[in-house]
């Protein structure tokens, strides 16, 4: 059995109990969903069908791309429907012989005026759209990653940590002056080492750019890495996996800006004591918050996040979300305190960690870089 | 009146006539909405809500980014409300004294379960969700470029076919050799030119790739140039404006590829007979699919599309969406035919269009290039 077969038969068994008869998964534009992904391997645009009966059916736009990568029981091009979901839907309805009154459930994202029109267009059918779903049962299993995932993850972080020994050592002898070429640093020796690419647009910010939490543009021509503080946040995507890294280049740091760095690594070594199999991981959120504002600042953005196919997903970390995630064997996640002064710049330091049977592993060697 | 308060107005008089106290957009990731760039400068994460009584509010998510690039009446920071758009529009409901039972207009891809909650967090008001909108209100207004938009997309343009005469003399005289190099080129040309960016990721596919319509990943360091068909789709950015173009390079090619590539320029030529003031834009795509027909074959995608802040955007240019668009003067989109063979490759020729007065120019450059 595949690995993506081992995924499909914990969403059989969930949807039975749920009583579901099909359950469909829709990746497009402005709504991209890896979940087709991580159950059937192809790695873009499709609707995803599954059936109570344990059978699977996709309809990717690009039929060639599909044969190549995709494992599943049967494909019928999206185009044969228009790229129209309601098309589609009644077509897999058809094909796995759905008896009527049958529960159909859609999409959580589904627009209000969309589901309508499904409610419309099939009165035989249960239709159901909930944020507890199918769609989000899958997502839930994601934030454990089984060993085929972690393999991947690992490798995923070495090549990072290549990099990052690169942009240091490149930094350093004054070969990277600017942001693009940082920028470019990484989109090259990412590739080299087989990446599909990276897993966010690159934020490269130069002193004067610092200041914001994500840069816009995400980056440009201007020097980086000189007097204050320049930010690097990357990530790179191995096998459809991604790491997520953000490095501080400090030179010349004025006295606020030491206090900012001295702050964001303490913050990072405080959620790092509350990392602990069995916590609810907020607690590190919460840590950080508490710490932050004992010196009077406050933080625009959540601690960390889950990565997996996605470079943001399962579980979330800010202390408003408590009680809903609690560490576990399997999960990935990143850490990363951030402080930001419109006068001074910013700073932020981020990691990916693993936890383990025994605890956590640090898998990126991201730090604060004193030129 | 700079050109966001001219926009602006527009709004809020369509409002009126629709009897809306208060419609609201958010930009966020999974449901980017760069209209609030369109109607406010600031580029990214943040809700604006605009009111019947022609004020507005933005609550970014990143203040001070905000604050350097957004034209508005009111800034509140978004984690004020802890990033939840409910909490955020009660404050804007209180912030803009709205009497009891308005119309509160939210956007039209809030999911289902989302709107219940909106039902249920305001019983005082009356919360409207529906396709035909505030929010596609503007989408509409998007498809006519005013003459600030038009001045830009000119220079993008201008930009994108310096970047065209680049790739071509690069790949000719073999110092692009792989997917990487041709990426690399472009991404570096952008920047050093004031870009913000690529307008999505580039997909360069060399012969063994170029079957798929979006090659994936993207780019390799797979040669590129070589014997066959290579596809380069790419976009540039500039003062948010997109353009989106593709080339063809052809080396080579044998018989089945020549047929192909002698098809993809006769659809082009024939849809560009249907680009007239007046006609419904569809025509085009009808034509073209009329005459792949004829050679018993099938175009996997749309023909086109409307290039703006988004690089796809109204209208869209598909035979099934007859009756939907007449074209205008101030329209901006991109002409695309394209076939793709699993054993000899594909050719897709892209250039993006404006409508005039007089009926339209081709801004961009790009063609099928013989090796």
């Amino acid at each position: 059995m595949n690995q993506y077969q081992k995924r499909l038969e914990k969403i059989y068994d969930w949807m039975a109990e749920e009583g579901i008869a099909l359950a469909f998964f829709e990746d497009a534009e402005g709504k991209r969903d890896t979940s087709i992904r991580y159950l059937t391997g192809h790695p873009c645009d499709a609707l995803l069908f599954l059936s109570a009966e344990r059978k699977n059916l996709l309809a990717p736009w690009d039929i060639n791309l599909a044969k190549v990568f995709s494992r599943v029981q049967a494909i019928v091009p999206y185009n044969d429907f228009k790229r129209e979901p309601l098309k589609a839907v009644e077509f897999a309805a058809d094909f796995f012989k759905l008896p009527s009154g049958s529960k159909i459930e859609i999409p959580p994202v589904t627009s209000y005026p969309d589901f309508l029109n499904f409610i419309e267009e099939f009165p035989g059918f249960d239709i159901i759209c909930r944020k507890e779903s199918t769609s989000s049962y899958v997502k839930d299993l994601r934030t454990i990653k089984d060993d085929d995932e972690i393999a991947i993850i690992r490798k995923a972080a070495d090549i990072t940590n290549i990099i990052i020994s690169l942009l240091e050592k490149n930094v350093r002898s004054g070969k990277i002056k600017t942001e693009a070429d940082a920028v470019m640093l990484i989109e090259h020796e990412a590739r080299k080492r087989g990446c599909e690419g990276t897993s966010f647009d690159i934020l490269a910010a130069g002193p004067n750019r610092s200041f914001c939490i994500h840069a816009f543009p995400s980056y440009t021509g201007a020097s980086f890495g000189g007097q204050g503080l320049s930010i690097l946040d990357f990530g790179i995507r191995y096998c459809g996996y991604c790491t997520d890294v953000t490095l501080t280049f400090a030179r010349e740091a004025n006295n606020q800006q030491k206090k900012m760095v001295n702050l964001v690594e303490k913050a990072a070594a405080a959620a790092m004591d509350k990392i602990v199999i069995g916590n609810d991981i907020s607690l590190a959120a919460t840590a950080v918050d508490k710490l932050f504002a004992k010196a009077k600042k406050q933080m625009a953005h959540g601690l960390g996040h889950g990565i997996g196919l996605d470079v943001h997903e399962y579980p979330f970390i800010k202390s408003s979300f408590s009680g809903k995630w609690v560490l576990r064997p399997g999960m990935v996640f990143s850490i990363e305190p951030g402080l930001y002064d419109p006068l001074h710049g910013g700073c932020r330091l981020e990691n990916d960690i693993l936890m383990t049977e025994h605890g956590y592993e640090v898998l990126t060697e991201a730090s604060v870089i004193w030129l």
